[in-house]
Order: C-alpha cells, then sequence, then structure tokens
C-alpha cells in the first residue's frame, strides 16, 4: 500500500499576505462598487471588485507579479515563459516588464492579432508554434531549454494563487461585512486564492464559486472528490476552459461550499447586463457569476454579496449579442 | 444709459460644500481612475472622474438632488417639474423619489422606449406632447400651473451648477495634485459648477472645456463675450446639443481658459478607446474631451489633467463604431 500522497503546496493567509505587499505597487487597487439597480434584479446587495479595471484588464496581473517578483535574481535573469495566449500571457509580460526581464510567450500561429499585441505591447517575446496541443509544448520546452526561463503555471503555481488571493484580501479590506465572496472558475487559481484570503480573515464567510454549465468539472469535480476531466468546450467564456488541478480541487474541497453553474445564454444576458447597468466592460468569463445568480444556481437572496470581476477584455466589433 | 446688468446669480465654493453635505447620502462618491495604457496614447496624466458610475448613471444626479434637497416643505409638497427627456429628466425623477415627492417629466411622444422607461424606473410622471418646442413649453406650462411643481432647469439653476460642482470637489480630494481639470460643455451647467469648485480649492488650476466642432457655442461665445446661438445641430453627442446661457457664460469667462473642439470622427474614436483601455462604458458627451485631447485642441501634453465623464447611458445594440 502505498503512503497517501502530501497535500500539495498551497499558499495561506500570511502567504497571501506577503504577495499583497511584494505587488501592490505594480497593480492597482481596483474599485468596489455598488449598483442598486443592478442589485435589484440581482436580489442581493452586490459589491463588484472590479478587476476588470486591473492593469492588462484582468486579475491575472496579480499572480504573474507574484510569481515575477518571487524569483530569485540568478532565476528572474533567465526570465519567464508561459504557453497562456490570453490574460494570463499579457500578465506575465506585463510582470516581467516591470522586473526588467523578457517573457517568452508560446501562441500559435493563429492567434487573435489582438492578443499578440496585448503581449507584445508589454514587452514580452512571441513564439508562434502549430495550433495544437503538442506543438504548443514542444514549443514550450524548446523555449525552457534554449534560456532557461522559469516557466508560470497560469493557475497550478502556489506563488501565481497567492497573488490572485491578493484581490479578496482588498475586497474584504473595503466591505468587512460581507456574507458571501463569489468567484468564477477555469483552473481554479482565481478561486482558491480567494477562498483562502477569504476564511483567512474572515472564517464564517461564504465562499461559492461559479462556472459556465458547457464547462462544469469544477463542480463535478467537487462532487466526485477527484479531478474530473473537461472536455473540450466552446463556452463563451474562454477564461474558464481549463481543467482544474489536483492543487486548485484541494483548495475547493476545503473552502467551497458550492459551485453554481449557468447556461451559454444567461452569460450573455449577464455580461449586457453588468454593461448597462454598472456601465463597466466585463468579459464572458466575469459574466458567470452573475449568470448563476439571475439563473438561481448560487444560494444568496438577500445577502451581501461580494464578486471578483475578473477582466475587460473583449472584442468590441463582436459583442455577443448582436451575433 | 441703461445700468449694466447685474452679475448672474452663480454659487460660490462655500454653496458647492454645502452641496455636497446636502447630497453625498444620495449619490455615489464615484471613483476616479488612472488607465496608463490610456495616457500613453493621450500624451498625459489622465485621472478620470467616473461619474458615469454615478446613480442613473450620469453627474446629473447631483445638480437634480441639490435642486431638490434645496426646496422648502411647501415647495416640496407640489413636487418638481422639467422637459428634458435625457439624463437630467431620469435624475430629477431620482432626486424626487429620494425626496419622497412626485416629478413630472415632460418627453415628446416619439422618445424613446428606454428614456421613458428610465425616467418612470424612479418613480417620474411622463406628460407626452407633440415633438416640437412650441408643444414641449406649453405642455410643460400646463403641468407648472395645475401642480403648482417647481421647474428645475437641466442647467441654467444656480443649485444645480453647485450640485454639478460637487464632482470637481471628490476629483480633488482625491487627486489634489492635479495641473488641469477638463469637462465637455452642454449647455455649461457641469463646467461652470467644476470651474468655480476647482479655482476654489485650488486657485492654480486650469479649467478647460471640450465641445463638438457641430455644437461649438461656448467656444464661440468665450470668444465674443456674448452667448451665440446654437443652430441646430445632430452631433453625436446628444447631451451637449444645448445652448449655453447668460449665467453659465459668465462663470466660463471668469474661470475657463479655453475651450478644445473635436471632429465627430473623434468623439466616435475616443469612446471606443476609453471602452477598450479603461473598461468603462461612457456616452458619446463624455468621450469628447478624450477627442479634443486625440486631435491636440486641449493643450494638457505632459499634465496631470483630471476629466469629468459624464455619464455611460449608450444603446448598446447600435454602438457608433458599428454602424
Amino acid at each position: 500500500m502505498r503512503p497517501p500522497a502530501p497535500p500539495p503546496d498551497l499558499p495561506d493567509l500570511a502567504a497571501i499576505r506577503a504577495a499583497h505587499a511584494r505587488i501592490h505597487s505594480l497593480v492597482a487597487c481596483t474599485p468596489v462598487l455598488n449598483t442598486p439597480a443592478l442589485d435589484a434584479i440581482l436580489g442581493a446587495e452586490v459589491h463588484v471588485k472590479c478587476e476588470n479595471l486591473q492593469r492588462v484588464g484582468a486579475f491575472k496581473a496579480r499572480g504573474a507579479c507574484n510569481a515575477v517578483q518571487s524569483l530569485d535574481a540568478a532565476a528572474a535573469r533567465r526570465g519567464v515563459a508561459t504557453h497562456s495566449s490570453g490574460n494570463h500571457g499579457a500578465a506575465l509580460a506585463y510582470a516581467a516588464q516591470q522586473r526588467g526581464i523578457v517573457a517568452h510567450v508560446v501562441m500559435p500561429e493563429n492567434a487573435a492579432r489582438i492578443k499578440v499585441a496585448n503581449v507584445e505591447g508589454f514587452g514580452g517575446q512571441v513564439h508562434f508554434c502549430a495550433p495544437t496541443v503538442t506543438a504548443r509544448e514542444q514549443a514550450c520546452a524548446a523555449v525552457l531549454t534554449a534560456t532557461g526561463a522559469t516557466l508560470v503555471h497560469p493557475y497550478d503555481d502556489p506563488a501565481v494563487i497567492a497573488g490572485q488571493g491578493t484581490a479578496a484580501l482588498e475586497l474584504l479590506e473595503a466591505r468587512p461585512d460581507l456574507d458571501v465572496i463569489v468567484a468564477p472558475v477555469g483552473g481554479g487559481g482565481l478561486l482558491s486564492g480567494t477562498a483562502i484570503a477569504a476564511h483567512g480573515v474572515k472564517p464564517d464567510i461564504i465562499v461559492l464559486g461559479a462556472e459556465p454549465a458547457w464547462a462544469d468539472d469544477a463542480a463535478r469535480s467537487l462532487a466526485s472528490g477527484c479531478v474530473e476531466p473537461l472536455a473540450g468546450t466552446t463556452t463563451i467564456a474562454d477564461g474558464l476552459r481549463s481543467s482544474i488541478s489536483p492543487r486548485t480541487l484541494h483548495a475547493m474541497r476545503t473552502h467551497v461550499a458550492a459551485i453554481g453553474l449557468c447556461s451559454e445564454a444567461a452569460i450573455v444576458a449577464a455580461m449586457r447586463l453588468v454593461w448597462e447597468k454598472a456601465k463597466i466592460v466585463i468579459e464572458p468569463s466575469s459574466a458567470v457569476v452573475f449568470a448563476a445568480m439571475l439563473e438561481g444556481t448560487l444560494a444568496v437572496a438577500g445577502r451581501r454579496v461580494g464578486v471578483i470581476v475578473t477582466g475587460g477584455n473583449v472584442d468590441l466589433d463582436r459583442l455577443p449579442w448582436q451575433d
């Protein structure tokens, strides 16, 4: 009989506070907004932590900055790398730029022009590869071998999780009276950091997640206790198409009371609703929390709810309610 | 020879501070945001006072609340009235609702459904009239006669101007280091209040205005020293289609260094730019300040600039860059 696996390495509240001290001059302390017209529709008092107003337009700047700032000088000189072409890729480029080191970002050759421009705009070095998982992993391995750069995973990394948790620290500083805190789940890095920070600061707060029904691996994994695979998904919430990891599942099993699901139609409706009522630009991945509230899969009626809005990077020429 | 006309009744800093004390529990202290990616394009350090995140989605809540809260009990009981169908109409309905009195809003029978719904959503009583200036004035006069309500003008009113000036007070509280403060000009109520507040708090700050070249009455009036009429305009900045008044011209002549003009194309480009970079929903009337910066008609290069973003009420199904 094999001994049980040791618990995965996860940050605690002290690590998240240390991350905050490390990154607070590099990221924005984003505002927390309440919109009565939105509360009336959602049936709860909702306080929105606006990470869409964060540097690079997403909370990912927090985790990337903490990972980069945590490197020792020798490792930092060799640079960092990732194969995320979304918000994490841009965030890592930003974080590296702030430290004056290079970020290598492997992207498929068919990546949207705007995503390439985002990474390059922060001085990131883009490496194109064929648009397959194998090609991507090979390209990334080749970059790591050639440069000695440190791979910074978008969520399966304690330093990244600690950085993401700093948004919840700030939210609870602004609104210590929250009953509930909710974040979307993709790979689970944000929800893990949020949960650890929130329960560290306020042990009786209820921590909830939200994800698209089309990418319900976190809900299924929480139910079964094992990492359940995520089959290919085409959810419009493209930031949430990742699978959770044993590490993030462990954090969720410890802290998360429930994960609410939502339909694709509700994501689009919720996104439009937030733009219209709260006057902020949020991306589909951020809208899932509001979508789950609209569909009644999060038990928050009448509660004081903190919501982490994850980002605002959308194509303004193609809005989903206009398709 | 006639004696010179007395100077028009305008609030001073004390009146604006009193307005702030009167309304601060009824309006949001909106955040002040800075977006480095936007600064890089605009060539200045821009601090945005987000009145698009204000109650009713526009700064107009401030002036309307101050006017309504300033009424004595007997006048308040008879209600308030206006014939503005835009943000001021909704703001007056909101202000009246907060005091528990009625707001009568005269609107053309062809007004957009969303505007009618906005007013009614705050409990305002809508009175429809034929879509002509004469019919509107007759309808408004009839309402005033029948009800004894107090007319609250959208800008030509010292209490309204004092209320609008409270946004600048908050902006300078958050950023006392501003070199310049800029607001759009329609009727001039916001710019008047902003200018009086800003020079009251910080006498050496430079106060600028911005308006569409297609509605350049404020710039022409400032040049000639007389109220120059505004011919019918179809500028996309529909909140700025009003003519200034002798009262607001007096405030501008005293305080405003220059008014920058901008093209219609620049308004659309600037609106899209702010949505994309700052992740906030702003309406065309708010975009004129950024448009004038893009076109170089405001001398702010390298300065620390406060900008009052006036509102975020737009039709999300019809965005101007998609036409």
